[in-house]
């Protein structure tokens, strides 16, 4: 039965201490149909205890879901019914206390990244889909990456044997009927203007481009939106939409690519959402991220692009002031894997 | 009867040769009730033609409406039912070619601003809403300001007998849900980024309560967005929140008003339309139109703050390219209307 299987896709538990291991609880809780197709690659101890939690909380979805163990990815269909399958993936010496930024919390966080990376990397998983880590215990634990994206992008390169530079990644977020893929992320207003490059918004389109035809779409529908109010209105208002953005977007659509631009910031997401456009290139952050959240923070799925392979998570942190109160919802984290399952084929 | 009707809103015709006066046309067919309190400034032959042209289209409202020429504005109470009220406010030798720019359209559009601004400013007007005009148009009648904005506000200066520099004004942009007030419109990102200032932003945060009060609110929630990814993340990507805006914000605190921030831009919008804010003070022109338009362009409304008078317009310009054909909506228009009968006691 197992070799009629699809692979699965394999879910990193997150910290331990934020609200990571009873999301996912409350995901097979809600859909235990999800045991066929996703395991969870964290520590069985620690899910245990967020299952009974999950399960007994008054808000929880009916119905008994048992967590059954098992040793690697090819298992998988052979997992009973009603049953969330996880694989011990980190050492860790139990639950730790929830809430709490915690060195060997930040620590075990990482490993079961490195283990769901290490199996899509090495072509067992389809996919990986991310519960959230704190950094601060990242940082505890020694982990030198600040995030996800980075470590997953080292691993990456590490399996192509390339350096990091050579495998660029973008942020994509997600909510139903917008996706939008940012040309610069973390980092002051100021900086982002000067990330405004004719090669780095080049990079994000071609990023993105392959993404999109990678699943499934044969000549996905890109805009690219301008920088300044009404795209610089002709160079009254700005003139990075003359100088920079229409020459890579010349350039895209010279090489074959569905791209059109700058477009209007105020009006091109909008358009988007009425379905002009598959996907909407952002020049920074909140230009991309208002819009987003504005439609859909419950319902919020971030991708990271560039990888071999395809990587989700829900739009939000460990939320450590309510870890263990059964108030987390798992609407995002669903929301990211169906993305997950979609973009690898479902 | 006349004596107990409350003042008019005076509604400027703007470029005869876009679609100003067929949507106002249309606004009276679809309801015929605004006569009792809208009043047009414009030119009767041009607003005849709209109103003929209006109602002979397919996607029209039934019923007869007539058009109503009044002298002056006390006469709108005697307004015969079904009629649109029309004041002849400038001088044009009749109905000019649509959807081309004209300087003598440019020309009678300033006319009819000028009219409903004197009307307002002298207290015979409750209100003003403009229809859209043409920069072009504008400046081939060799009229100096760029747009309604910069007139109105030379016009209140020169009332008031003060500079103009004395009279600061804002642009708030709203949709149902959400109100946003911007902090600079229309200038470069780059330029943007420079405007937001100690005293700018203040002066941003007391205008837009001084609106709200004068519009019925005891004392507004005003919502203050940062300007950088998470409100800078406590200075980590971009120090304007720290230097700039929470000092702004604390001061206007200070003199006892109810505001607060700065709050991380990709969550405001969301929280103020959740109810949490009247208004949300916004750092740059897509940063608050983004939102807005996002959730409703269709009824998106223009409003001047600063001005002695409520101003509100349509979000919405001349739409040269459709004029004459019938398809322009009223939505927007219908909504400004709303917006300044609202601010002044309907």
């Amino acid at each position: 039965m197992s070799a009629t299987h699809p692979l699965p896709v394999v879910l990193s538990m997150g910290d331990p201490a934020g609200i990571g291991p009873e999301i996912i609880a409350r995901a097979f809780l809600e859909r235990p149909a999800l045991q066929r197709q996703v395991v969870v690659a964290g520590d069985v101890a620690t899910m245990q205890q967020a299952l009974r939690l999950t399960a007994s909380a008054p808000a929880s979805a009916a119905g008994a879901l048992m967590l059954a163990e098992v040793d690697d990815l090819p298992e998988l269909g052979a997992v009973p019914p009603y049953c969330m399958p996880v694989i011990q993936a980190c050492a860790l010496a139990g639950p730790v206390a929830l809430g709490q930024v915690n060195a060997e919390a930040g620590r075990a966080a990482a490993e079961c990244i490195r283990w769901g990376a290490q199996a899509a990397l090495s072509g067992r998983a389809r996919a990986l889909v991310t519960a959230p880590i704190h950094k601060e215990a990242l940082a505890a634990a020694g982990v030198d990456h600040p995030g996800h994206t980075e470590m997953l992008q080292a691993l990456a390169a590490a399996h192509a044997g390339v350096p990091v530079s050579a495998l660029p990644v973008r942020m994509m977020l997600s909510c139903p009927g917008l996706s939008t893929v940012l040309v610069s992320i973390h980092v002051s207003l100021q900086q982002a203007l000067a990330a405004v490059t004719p090669e780095r918004v080049l990079q994000t389109i071609r990023i993105t481009d392959a993404h999109f035809r990678r699943t499934g779409f044969a000549a996905p529908r890109i805009a690219v939106a301008g920088l300044n109010p009404h795209a610089g209105e002709g160079g009254l208002f700005g003139r990075e939409e003359i100088d920079v953005i229409a020459p890579a977007v010349d350039q895209a659509r010279k090489d074959g690519l569905l791209v059109s631009g700058p477009h209007a910031p105020d009006t091109v997401f909008m358009r988007a959402r009425q379905g002009a456009f598959d996907v909407v290139v952002a020049m920074y952050h909140d230009q991309g991220l208002i819009p987003v959240k504005l439609l859909g923070l419950e319902h919020g799925v971030n991708t990271t692009l560039g990888l071999p392979f395809v990587r989700a998570s829900p739009d939000h942190g460990t939320a450590f002031d309510i870890a263990g109160t059964g108030q987390a919802s798992a609407t995002s984290l669903l929301a990211a894997i169906d993305a997950a399952l979609a973009a690898t084929g479902d």
